[in-house]
C-alpha cells in the first residue's frame, strides 16, 4: 500500500521491516501479521477444550465439597441430601448458563461480567467486576496448578520438597504455550480435555448401569472418616452452606463469555453453542457423580478423593481404568489454569483499552495474543505459588468469592438491561453506551431469570464470605477494593494526560526565532568538541560550562580551552563540596530565567557511548543523570551528541 | 574565587550550591568541603585504634592455630615447641615491621604492597598485589564479623538461626560509621581497641607474675582433646606447617602502610611510630600468650578457646575479669573488620586512579571518604556472609594467602629498591616512576632484611597454599588471576577511551551548515507539536514520521495533520507486524545514508514527562528506547523535547 497526498505533504507506505528471528520466536513461533488475526480464531471443538477445562475440572471436587460440610454435622444422614442439593446447584447452573448465553448474543464483541456491568451499571461496578475476575483468574492458576502438583507429589513423594518449583515450572510452560497463540494452545490442550470427559462419562455410565443391575455395592475399605459425636439438627444455614460449597461446580462457567472474540464467525452462535454443550456435560457429570457418591456411600476424606472411591467401586479395584481416571483428573486440574490464561489477557486488554490498566496490556505481541497479560498472569501466579509454597489448603479460601461477585454483577446487569428493553416500544432499537438495545416481547421472563440468578449468586457469595472469612476470604475483601482504587488512579492519569495532549482550544505558541545553547563539558576532549560543533551550528549564543570538582581540573580545562575553544564562552564553576549536578542545574536555571517566549534554551550534552553497554558501569553516565533532572523543567530542550568509541 | 579571562572568553567562579540535607546526611553527618580534608586526618592514638584492630585481634587465635597443628601430631610434646615457634614468628613479624617502616618513609603518599610492587616490579605484580589485598580485605570483613557473631551466638544460642542476618546488619553498621569519615569512626572505635589491649595485658601480666610465684597451675577441667594414637616423629614440614598457621598473627600488619594518608602531618613519622607501637604490643601479647599457653598446658579445642582457658586459669575461674576478657575478644574480632573498611577504599581508590578499577571509586563522597569503596566492600562482604551463612570454618581457609602474597611482593619490591639504590653514587638522588631514590650507605643490610623477609613470607604462603588447598584455598588461587584479568580489561577500556578522546592529531571536522530533522510522532498531540515547533526552528528540512501499528491510527494521524501539520512533510509507515522501533530505525538509516559531511541529522523526539516517575510504567517510553537504539549510530544527534504534564 502506498498513497501520496501532495497538497498536505503526506506520504503513506507499508514499512518493509520484518521481525528478526530471535530466541523468543524459536519458542513461540514465527511472528504473525495483524491481517492474520482472523485465521487465529478457533471452532467449537477446540473452543470447548480451551474454555471448559476450568469448569469441567470442578466436577473433580464439587460433590466432595458438599459431602464435607454435611457429614461433619449429620454423619450418615448426609447421603439423603447430596442429590437434592446437587439438583439445586444444577438449576442455578442452568440459570447462569441461560444468562450467559443471552449475554453472548447481546455482546458479540466479548463480554463477561466486566462489559455487562460497565454498559448497564457504569464504571465503578465494572471495575469491581474486573478486579474480582482478574483476582480470580490469578487464583485459578495458582490453585489449579498447585492441586495438580499435589496429586503428582502424592504419587511420587520424593517430589514433595520441590512442589513450589515444579508448579512454577508448569506455569511457565503453560505461559509459553499460550504465547504461541490461542489456536495452537487449544490444539495442544484439546486431547487431555476430551480424555477427561471420556473417562468420566465412562465411569459414571458404568456406575449407573451397575446401580440398575444392582451389582454396585458401597465403597470397600473406605478411607477413615470421623463421624460427629452429636448429630446436629438439619438447618437452613447448613443446607445453604453445603449448597454454596457445592457451587464450586460453577466456577469457570463465565470463561466463554469473556473469550467470544477467540471464536470463528459466526462468533456469538459458536460461542453460545459451546457454552450450552459445556453446561450439559458439566451438569450431567456432576449429577451422576453426586448420585453415585450417595449410592456407594463415599466418605469425605483428605486421604482419598470421592472420585477415587467412585472409580475403584465402579471398576472393582485399582486397575488400568481406575488409573486412567486418576491421571485424567490430575491433568484437567492443571489445565484449568489454561482457561485463566485464555481469559485474563483478554479481560485486562479490555480494561487497558478503557484506560484502567497500563495501556501496554492492550497491545498484541508477535503471535497476536496479549503477551503482556499472559506474562503478567504467569508472574503474579508464580509469586503467589512461591509465597504460599503451593499449598492448596492455604489458597482455596481466597478463591470463588470473586467468581460469584462477578456472576452477581453480570446477571444483575443483564436484568437491568431487560428492564430498559421493557421500556422500549415494540420494534424500537436504541443504542446506549455502544451496545444495541432491541425491543423483545419476552423481556419480562428473561429479566426474572437473570434477576433470580443474580439473587442466588449474591446469596452464595455472602455465605462464602461469612463462612470462609477467617480462612483467608478477608484478604480478597481487601484486595478487590485496593485494585479498584489502583484502576481508577490509572484512569485519572490517562485522562489527565489526554487532556494535556489534546489539541482542542490549542493556540500554537510563538515561533522559535532565537536559540541559547549551553554545553556542559566534563573535560576538553573530542566528544566535547563534537557537541560544541553541533551547538555552534544552532546558534551564536553558546556557553560551555565546566564544573571543577578539583581545582586542578579547572586549570586544565582553562588551558585547553585557549587552544580548542575557538572563541566560545566557557564558564568554570568550582565546586567545593564536590557536587557535579547541582551547580550545573543552578547555572542552567539562572540562564533559563532570562529566556524570552520566542527563545529556546537547548542543553547540548556530549554523550560518550562505549562499544558495549556493560562498559557504561565504568563511567559516571552524567549525560543520563542530567537528562533525567532536566526533563522535569518546562521549556528546556535536551540534545545528546553521542560520541562513539569503537 | 572569581577570575575572568576576557580574551579567551573564560569566566571562573565558585558555585554557590551547597548540598541539601538528605536522609543520608542525618546518618553520616553534614557534607564537608574539599578544603576540610586536612582536618579529617588522625593522630597516633586514634590511628592505632583504626589500623591495629585487625592485627591485634589475631592474638586471639594465633597461639591456638599453632597448638592445633602440633597437638594433632605429637600430643603433649607440643608444649615444648610453642614458644620457640612463637619466637620465630615474632622474628618474622619484626622483619616485616621493619620492612614496612622503611616503606612508610619511602612512600609517604601511602603505599602498601600495591604501590611498592608497582614502582619496583611494574604493572602486573602491582595488580596481583592489589587483587590479593582487596580479596583479603573482603575476607577480613566476612571472617571477623562472622567470628564475632559466632562468639555472640554461643553465648545466646537463640540467635544462632539469625547469624547471617546479624552479621550483615553489623557490616551495615560498620559501613555507616565509616561513611561518616575516618576521624569519627576512629574515635568511636578507639575505646574497645584500648579496652582489649588493657585486658589482655592484665591477663598476661597476672599470668606471668603467678608463674614466677609458682601459683599458676595447669588448666582445671580442660576441654576435651583427642590425643593422637600414634605420636608422629617431629619433621621440618610439621614445624613449618605449625609456623605458617601461627603467622596468622601477622595478618593486618600491612594496614598502616596502606593508610598513611589518613595520618596528621608529619605523616610518615606518625604512621611509622604507630606501626612500631602496634608491632610491639602485638609481639609481647603473642609471646606472653604462647608462653602461658604451654605453662598451663592449654588444650586445642573447638569448644573453648585458648584465651578462655588462659583467662580462667589466671583469674582462678569464670569471674568478672574473665568475662571482661571474653567480651573484649568478641568486640575486637568484630572490629578487625573496621581496619578493612579503612584500607579497602584507599587501595581501590589508588587502583581506580591508575585506571584499573571503575573511576568512581576514586571520587570522595560528601564526608571526604571514598564512599563507593566503602559501599562496595560492605555489599560484597555481605553477599559472602550470606552465601557461606556466616560460617567461620568455611571462610577461614580462603583467608591469609592473599596477605602473604602481598607481603612477599611488597618486601621483594623493597629489596629491589635497595638494590637500585646500591647502584647510585653516594649523595646521588634519582626519581623513578614518581618515587625518589636517595643513595644510602646501609643499602646492603636493608636489602638483606627485606629480601630475607620476602623469602620467609613466600615460604609461608606456599605452605598455606599446599596445606589448605582442598579446604578452599584453591578458590583464592582462581579469584586472584580472574581479578587481575578484570583489572587489565578495565585498564584497556580506559586507555582506549582516552586515546579516542585525545585531542592530539585532532583535525576539527567541517562546520555544520545544513540540518536535516526527523520527528517521530506517536500521534498528533500537543507534545508532538512542541517537538515540531522546535524542529522547524532548526531547519527547513523537517520530516515527521508516524508508524501506524493499526491502519486506523494512520488514518487519524493523516486527518489531523491536514489541520495541524502546517505544511511539514509527514511520512506514515504502516507496520503489519505491529513493530514500532524497527520501521522507524530503518527509515532514519535510509535518510542518514544520504547525509553530506557538512550536514547534521537530528532526530527530535517528543518526550512526554509525567508528574511522577512511577507513571512512566503506564507508557511505552518509546523516546528512551529510541534514544538507546540511536546512540550507537555515528553522526545522528538525538534531541528530546520534553512535554510536562502537571
Amino acid at each position: 500500500m502506498m498513497s501520496v497526498d501532495k497538497r498536505n505533504g503526506i506520504l503513506r507506505r507499508t514499512a518493509g521491516s520484518k521481525p528478526r528471528r530471535t530466541l523468543r520466536s524459536v519458542f513461540i513461533g514465527r511472528p504473525l501479521q495483524t491481517a492474520d488475526a482472523e485465521h487465529q480464531t478457533i471452532g467449537k471443538a477446540v473452543g470447548l477444550a480451551v474454555f471448559a477445562s476450568d469448569a469441567l475440572s470442578s466436577t473433580a471436587y464439587a460433590t466432595q465439597e458438599i459431602l464435607v460440610i454435611l457429614a461433619a454435622a449429620i454423619g450418615m444422614a448426609s447421603f439423603g441430601y447430596i442429590f437434592p442439593i446437587s439438583i439445586a446447584i444444577v438449576v442455578l447452573l442452568s440459570i447462569v448458563t441461560v444468562s450467559y448465553e443471552q449475554t453472548i448474543h447481546a455482546y458479540p464483541g466479548g463480554g463477561g461480567a466486566y462489559i455487562v456491568a460497565r454498559d448497564n451499571f457504569g464504571e465503578l461496578p465494572a471495575q469491581v467486576a474486573g478486579a474480582a475476575l482478574l483476582t480470580d483468574y490469578i487464583l485459578t492458576v495458582a490453585v489449579s496448578v498447585s492441586a495438580g502438583v499435589a496429586q503428582l507429589s502424592s504419587a511420587f513423594p520424593a517430589l514433595s520438597d520441590y512442589r513450589a518449583i515444579i508448579a512454577v515450572g508448569m506455569v511457565g510452560l503453560i505461559m509459553l504455550i499460550n504465547l504461541r497463540g490461542v489456536k495452537e494452545s487449544g490444539t495442544i490442550f484439546a486431547i487431555p480435555t476430551y480424555f477427561f470427559v471420556f473417562t468420566m462419562f465412562l465411569t459414571v455410565g458404568v456406575g449407573l448401569v451397575r446401580t440398575l443391575t444392582g451389582s454396585l455395592g458401597t465403597v470397600i475399605d473406605p478411607p477413615h472418616f470421623e463421624a460427629p459425636e452429636i448429630i446436629q439438627p438439619i438447618t437452613l444455614f447448613l443446607i445453604l452452606h453445603a449448597f454454596s460449597s457445592g457451587t464450586a461446580a460453577l466456577t469457570g462457567i463465565e470463561a466463554i463469555s469473556n473469550g467470544i472474540t477467540a471464536f470463528k464467525e459466526p462468533r456469538s452462535r459458536n460461542a453460545g453453542l459451546t457454552l450450552i454443550v459445556m453446561a450439559v456435560i458439566l451438569s450431567s457429570l456432576f449429577l451422576g457423580i453426586s448420585f453415585l457418591a450417595s449410592q456407594i456411600q463415599a466418605a469425605p476424606s483428605e486421604a482419598e478423593t470421592v472420585i477415587s472411591q467412585l472409580a475403584r467401586t465402579a471398576y472393582d479395584g485399582r486397575n488400568f481404568l481406575y488409573y486412567a481416571v486418576i491421571a485424567a483428573t490430575t491433568v484437567i486440574l492443571i489445565m484449568a489454569a489454561n482457561t485463566a490464561f485464555a481469559d485474563f489477557p483478554r479481560l485486562s486488554a479490555l480494561q487497558a483499552g478503557d484506560g484502567f490498566l497500563p495501556r501496554q496490556m492492550s497491545y498484541r505481541g508477535s503471535r497476536l495474543v496479549y503477551s503482556h497479560g499472559i506474562e503478567a498472569l504467569a508472574v503474579i501466579a508464580s509469586i503467589l505459588i512461591l509465597v504460599f509454597n503451593a499449598s492448596v489448603t492455604a489458597l482455596i479460601p481466597l478463591y470463588a468469592i470473586g467468581v460469584f461477585l462477578s456472576f452477581t454483577l453480570s446477571q444483575g446487569g443483564m436484568a437491568r438491561r431487560w428492564w430498559k428493553i421493557g421500556h422500549l416500544t415494540p420494534g424500537q432499537t436504541k443504542v446506549e453506551r455502544g451496545s444495541t438495545l432491541r425491543a423483545d416481547p419476552k423481556w419480562r421472563s428473561k429479566m426474572i431469570v437473570n434477576g433470580f440468578g443474580a439473587v442466588c449468586t449474591a446469596i452464595v457469595m455472602m455465605v462464602f464470605a461469612v463462612t470462609k472469612f477467617r480462612d483467608g476470604a478477608w484478604l480478597v475483601l481487601i484486595i478487590i477494593p485496593v485494585l479498584v482504587m489502583i484502576f481508577s488512579r490509572i484512569h485519572v492519569h490517562y485522562r489527565t494526560v489526554a487532556q494535556h495532549l489534546s489539541l482542542e482550544h490549542f493556540d500554537a505558541p510563538l515561533r522559535i526565532t532565537r536559540h541559547r545553547v549551553i554545553v556542559p563539558i566534563s573535560s576538553v576532549h573530542r566528544g566535547a568538541l563534537a557537541a560544541l560543533r553541533y551547538a555552534r551550528s544552532l546558534s551564536e549564543d553558546v556557553t560551555a560550562v565546566h564544573v571543577a570538582i578539583d581545582p586542578a581540573d579547572g586549570e586544565k580545562a582553562q588551558q585547553k580551552w585557549v587552544t580548542w575553544g575557538d572563541g566560545t564562552r566557557l564558564v568554570i564553576l568550582d565546586s567545593p563540596y564536590r557536587l557535579l549536578l547541582e551547580p550545573l542545574l543552578a547555572y542552567i536555571e539562572e540562564i533559563d530565567a532570562q529566556r524570552q517566549p520566542n527563545e529556546a534554551l537547548t542543553v547540548v550534552v556530549p554523550q560518550f557511548v562505549p562499544r558495549h553497554d556493560i562498559e557504561n558501569t565504568l563511567h559516571m553516565r552524567t549525560a543520563n543523570i542530567l537528562r533525567e533532572a532536566l526533563l522535569h523543567r518546562p521549556g528546556i530542550i535536551i540534545t545528546d551528541v553521542p560520541y562513539q568509541i569503537e
